[in-house]
C-alpha cells in the first residue's frame, strides 16, 4: 500500500509534511523511537505517546526469536501486544542478523543463522521477513530483506532495490548503512548528494541516525526519517540530551542542581525533577532514574523535530540550523 | 504535634478511620509503599499516586547517607526532592544501622556505624536521628531511636518508648520486631495479644508486614498501618500479587494468557497489559517488566486496603476475610 506523502512547505532541501497511514499521520521531520523487543525501552506506551510521537519501531529480529512471530500474531499483532495503536515500522532483520547472529548460510534464497539468544537455528529470506512483518506482526511500514552481490553497480542496487519496493508496493525510500561509525562529517558528505538521487515526492528515511545535530543536519539535506536507540541508550546510562549539549547527569557539578532538564518542555521528566534529584538516582542506581532520562530524551528528539517541522513552515530553518549548532556544545 | 486519628467503624477487632495530617489524610487500614532512596523502586509518583497511596515511607539510614539529610534539606525537603506531596513516614533508622551497616561502636549515647556504600564512617543518635528526620528530611511521622539494655523488662521498654514518644509529641504505637522471618502463625499469635496492650484510639503500625494474607490477618486483630517492600521487590523479580494469590509471570503457562493481571483494577499496569506481554518483558530482561509489575502490586495492596476498609464499614469483615483467604492460594 502506497500511503499519501503531502509535502506542506520546503526550505532550501529542508521539507515538512504528512505521510498519511491509516493508524494516523506521521509528522515529518520525524523521529521514530525503537522498541526493538516490543517496548521502547524504560518507557510505558503512554509516556512515548506523551513525548508526541507518531511511530514507533519493532526489529524483526528480535520479535521473531522472542516471542516468535507466531505468537505475536496469535496475540492479535504486535500493535495489541505492546498496546501502541499508531503507526509500527518493522525492519527487514537482516542488520541484526549480520550483526548479532551467528551466521551458518548464506544463499540466493536465504540466510540460516543461530540465536543469539540461545543458539537455535533459524531462517530469514526476503519472502519470510515480509511475512513476518506485514502478516503476523501487522506492521504499517515494512522493509524489504535482500543480498547485495559483491561488486554491485549502485545502477544494480537501485533497479534491484526498486523492484523489490514495486513488489510490495511500497512508496518511500531507506538511506541505510551510514551511522557505523563514520562520523559527523562523512555522514554529511553523503547526505549531501544521497537524497538528490531519490525521488522529491516520497519520504526518505536516515536509518539509524542519530545525534541531535546529525538530524538537523540531515534534515537540512532533505531527509524526512529517522529512527536510533541513542536516546533511550544514553539515558539509560545517565546521559541527557538538552537544546544546550548532551549532559552526565552523574557529575558532581548537578549534586545541588535544582533546575530541570528543560523548564519549557511538556513532558514531566524533563520539566518536573532537578538535575540534583536524578543524579541521586543515578548514583543510587535506582530504575527510576533510567526511566526518567529515557523519557527525557525521547521527549527532546520530539521537541527537536516539533521545532524543525515549525521553522520550515515559515521558513527560517537556516536561522534555526545555525542557532541549533552554536548551542550545542561538544560531546 | 499530634495528629487527629478518627475510628469510624469497628468490626470485631478491625478498625477503619482516618488519621489526619496537614499534609492529607491517610486511611486506614493504610498500607504504605516503601520509598527507601527516595524512590519508590522503579515508580514513578504519579504512579504511585495513582494507586491511592495517602502516604508513603523513606528511610533515614539510607537518606542521611546518600544523597546525605544535609543536601535533601538544601534542595527544598524530601517531599519537594522526590516530588511526592502528601505525607511522608520515616523510621529512625536504627534497623538498617543493626542490618546493613558495620557497627563499630555502641553507648548508651550513640553508634558508630561504617556505610554500606563506601565504608564511610557516621555516628547516629536518638537526637540526630530525630534532627534528621524532622528537620532535614521534613518527615510528616517520625519514629524514634532508642536502644534496649538487655534484660529490659517490657514495663521498662513501654515506659521507655513511652518517654521518647511523649518527648516528640508523637501520638501512634508502632510494633516492630516482627516479619524477620517468624513466619505467618507466629505472627498472627503476637498479634492475638499485642494490639490489645496499645491504647485504642491511637492508630497502630506493624513495621515491615507483609504478604496479603498477613495484612488481612493483622487487620483482624487490630493493626492500622502497614509497610513492606515486598509488593516492589517481588514485582522487580517477576512476582505478581492478585486476589487468587501470587503468581510468577514467568511461567510458561502465561506464554499465550491474554487476560491483564486485574481487569477490574482502575491501574493501567493491572488492567491494560496481557500476561503474555508482561511474561516477553521478564523473559527478555526488560525494565518495563520491573516497572508494570511494581507498580500492578502496589495497586493491588492498595485495591486491598480499600477493599478491607470498606467491609470494615459495612460491618462484613469477617465474610471478606474467610473469602479472602480462601482464594490466595498459598506461596
Amino acid at each position: 500500500m502506497a500511503f499519501p506523502f503531502e509535502i506542506s512547505a520546503t526550505d532550501g532541501k529542508a521539507r515538512t509534511g504528512v505521510l498519511k497511514t491509516p493508524r494516523g499521520d506521521i509528522r515529518t521531520p520525524a523521529f521514530m523511537p525503537v522498541g526493538t523487543a516490543a517496548t521502547v525501552k524504560a518507557m510505558t506506551v503512554d509516556q512515548v505517546k506523551d513525548t508526541g510521537a507518531d511511530i514507533i519501531l519493532g526489529n524483526t529480529y528480535h520479535l521473531m526469536l522472542r516471542p516468535s512471530a507466531e505468537r505475536v500474531r496469535r496475540l492479535g499483532g504486535l500493535h495489541k501486544f505492546m498496546r501502541w495503536d499508531k503507526p509500527i515500522l518493522t525492519d527487514s532483520g537482516g542488520f541484526q542478523v549480520m550483526s548479532l547472529s551467528g551466521i551458518s548460510k548464506v544463499t540466493e534464497e536465504a540466510v540460516t543463522f543461530a540465536s543469539h539468544i540461545d543458539g537455535s537455528k533459524h531462517v530469514l529470506s526476503p519472502e519470510r521477513s515480509m511475512e513476518i512483518q506485514a502478516d503476523l506482526l501487522g506492521s504499517d511500514i515494512v522493509q524489504v530483506l535482500f543480498g547485495i552481490q559483491q561488486g554491485s553497480t549502485f545502477e544494480n542496487l537501485r533497479r534491484e532495490s526498486s523492484q523489490r519496493l514495486q513488489d510490495i508496493g511500497f512508496d518511500g525510500y531507506a538511506i541505510g548503512g551510514l551511522a557505523v561509525g563514520e562520523g559527523h562529517t562523512a555522514m554529511c558528505e553523503v547526505l549531501d548528494y544521497a537524497p538528490d538521487m531519490l525521488p522529491a515526492d516520497k519520504p526518505r528515511y536516515l536509518m539509524g541516525v542519530g545525534k541531535p545535530i546529525d538530524l538537523v543536519e540531515a534534515v537540512a539535506r532533505g531527509v524526512d526519517m529517522f529512527d536510533c536507540v541513542l536516546p533511550t541508550r544514553s539515558g539509560r546510562h545517565g546521559q541527557a540530551w538538552t537544546w544546550d549539549g548532551a549532559i552526565n547527569i552523574k557529575n558532581a557539578r548537578y549534586a545541588d542542581d535544582e533546575s530541570p532538564l528543560d523548564p519549557g518542555s511538556a513532558c514531566s521528566a524533563s520539566r518536573d525533577y532537578s538535575k540534583a534529584y536524578l543524579r541521586h538516582l543515578f548514583k543510587a542506581e535506582e530504575i527510576l532514574g533510567q526511566v526518567l532520562l529515557s523519557w527525557h530524551n525521547i521527549a527532546f528528539f520530539q521537541a527537536l523535530t516539533s521545532a524543525m517541522r515549525e521553522a520550515i513552515s515559515e521558513g527560517r530553518f537556516e536561522a534555526f540550523r545555525r542557532d541549533f549548532a552554536a548551542r550545542q556544545s561538544p560531546v
